[in-house]
């Protein structure tokens, strides 16, 4: 576990503009981006210390994903790493700290997709794995499918070592809290039979992704989120759909969503970035700016979501049409940037 | 239930060539194509009463969805009721008559999507609805969410008057051999530990799918399946998938794709055709071809599956690199035409 002064430490060096040392004997340039879920985040609603808290997460997500960077390590598993770290924070909404489902389970999805390979694995539904990012890796790497929800993807993990992690685990007050608020606010008549969520709006926060370049210029992404709260059970959003909330390719970017998932598993949004790219030879930033500002917005309004993304030259794009998204990045010039508001 | 009759009179007009009269107030041309699943199909592995039963029960799941059409009704209910047909048949990978998991259980995926509004639903891993491809149209229209799986699926299902079907309303003596040959094959030691599934060709037959044009110009695509025999657990494949297995833009097409639906996943096959026709300015017949030909090979090799996709003229496409696929459609003209081979 994280002690209190690695926090501190983190925050200080989120705040001093620290600039690591890229290793000169790098091919190609390294780079991280990370999110920690876009939606109505504004500084009036924040009270300094949470604001510190949140970018000291962000930071040490980051830090430690740049380090294996640093080291030589693969994109993946840098991604997996920074992911990690927040999947352990109860701050975001993924891992410990996730949001509640209408029956009051913690239910978790995850993906991780290498660029080099297209490789890809993914989690829907879990509920006793503590690291859904890290049983998203297994499925890639250690069964002949791409995706496993539910029970079938529980016994899966048994069977490759994962320990069973009780649902007391994932449990804090706040999330609990947002639940009940949210279930008091669904419409009369509707407790026993689902219908469209109240709250289309704000109710999207904290999920986690990351997006890595490595020193071999390989690209890989991952996302891990608990999804809306009061969501149905057995919902599965954007973030373990291949090409909607994750996607990599080192032919054109690796790109992680957060926000209204049904809207960006019917565009397909972060496939179509790398698409866009790929076919029409835009820019990551134009092809980003299209389908969150534009694209997004058509389908689902304002304030639906954010990507990350980067792209082999190691250029980092983190569009939102959101009050706020949690993000930072350590770009191929080693700097350590942490934001949280429209205009940080 | 269809009557020994009615199949007869399908497999009759199968072979006969009718052409059924195309409506004159139609604005739009109409047009629908099917599939009943790609794979390691051949002429010699096929008695003449099998290859007879193929057919008319394609002819008739054509039919069904035709005479929606021609009466005027949209894309989304043509598709549904021509996938109902094929989920009710034991001849095909869906609904009745679907593949055994590693577990023994037949675990079945659906999607539909509206090309008119990218609206989309999908259902993962459910186990007790005879009709996915109905409680996919259910996800979509009654709940704010685009997928659901497992459990939770279900209960969405009983919530909104579905009925729960028997486990062994599924079962066919045909697929529980296939099951328990496909265990004998698994490498010895893999039992408690599920690994690559010893077969990676000629295991994913009979998914089915459906694509329409309504007399409105608006186009509409489904898949459902019961996915790979002998798949793990969970295992959610590419047919409920949006961008993967299933997709509809009337902007370009609708495609529903069948095989290997991991590799399908990894490429976002479907939204891949679409991207190629809206970006690149392909034809249909184009951008199918490169992704089953040439972009599915590359991933995956020969052997790898199929798509059938129509666009909004009406012009139909049909492409696979595996020895046959189940197919059939009602093009512009109104001709039925039914095939199984790569020569047919």
């Amino acid at each position: 576990m994280r002690t209190a002064l690695t926090l501190v430490a983190a925050a200080i060096l989120a705040g001093s503009g620290f600039v690591f040392s890229a290793n000169a004997r790098g091919v190609s340039p390294i780079a991280i981006v990370i999110h920690g879920g876009a939606g109505t985040i504004t500084k009036a609603d924040m009270t300094p210390a949470e604001d510190r808290a949140y970018r000291a997460e962000l930071a040490e997500a980051l830090q430690t994903g740049y380090a294996v960077l640093r080291q030589g390590g693969r994109a993946v598993d840098a991604v997996q790493a920074a992911i990690e770290v927040m999947e352990l924070s109860p701050l975001f909404n993924a891992g410990r700290g996730a949001v509640f489902t209408r029956g009051g389970l913690n239910q978790l999805d995850a993906a991780i997709m290498d660029g080099a390979t297209l490789n890809a694995g993914a989690v829907g539904a879990v509920q006793h794995v503590a690291h859904p990012i890290r049983l998203a890796y297994a499925v890639m790497t250690q069964s002949a499918h791409v995706m496993l929800v539910g029970q079938g993807a529980e016994t899966f993990a048994w069977a490759h070592g994962f320990k069973f992690t009780p649902s007391a685990w994932f449990y804090t007050q706040r999330r609990w809290q947002a639940h009940i608020d949210g279930l008091k606010k669904l419409a009369a008549g509707s407790a026993g039979t689902p219908e469209r969520l109240v709250s289309g709006r704000g109710w999207a926060f904290g999920t986690v992704g990351a997006v890595a370049l490595d020193r071999e210029g390989h690209i890989a992404a991952g996302t891990s989120t608990g999804g809306l709260t009061n969501k149905l059970d057995g919902r599965v959003g954007d973030s373990p759909i291949i090409g909607a909330g994750t996607y990599a390719d080192d032919a054109t970017c690796g790109a992680s969503g957060t926000g209204t998932g049904e809207y960006f598993m019917r565009l397909d949004l972060t496939k179509s970035i790398s698409d866009l790219m790929a076919l029409k030879g835009w820019s990551l930033q134009k092809a980003a700016d299209y389908m969150i500002h534009d694209r997004l917005v058509k389908l689902g309004g304002e304030d639906t979501g954010g990507v990350i993304a980067l792209d082999a030259k190691g250029d980092i794009v983190t569009p939102f049409n959101t009050q706020g998204m949690y993000r930072g990045w350590i770009g191929a010039d080693g700097r350590l940037t942490v934001k949280i508001y429209k205009d940080d």
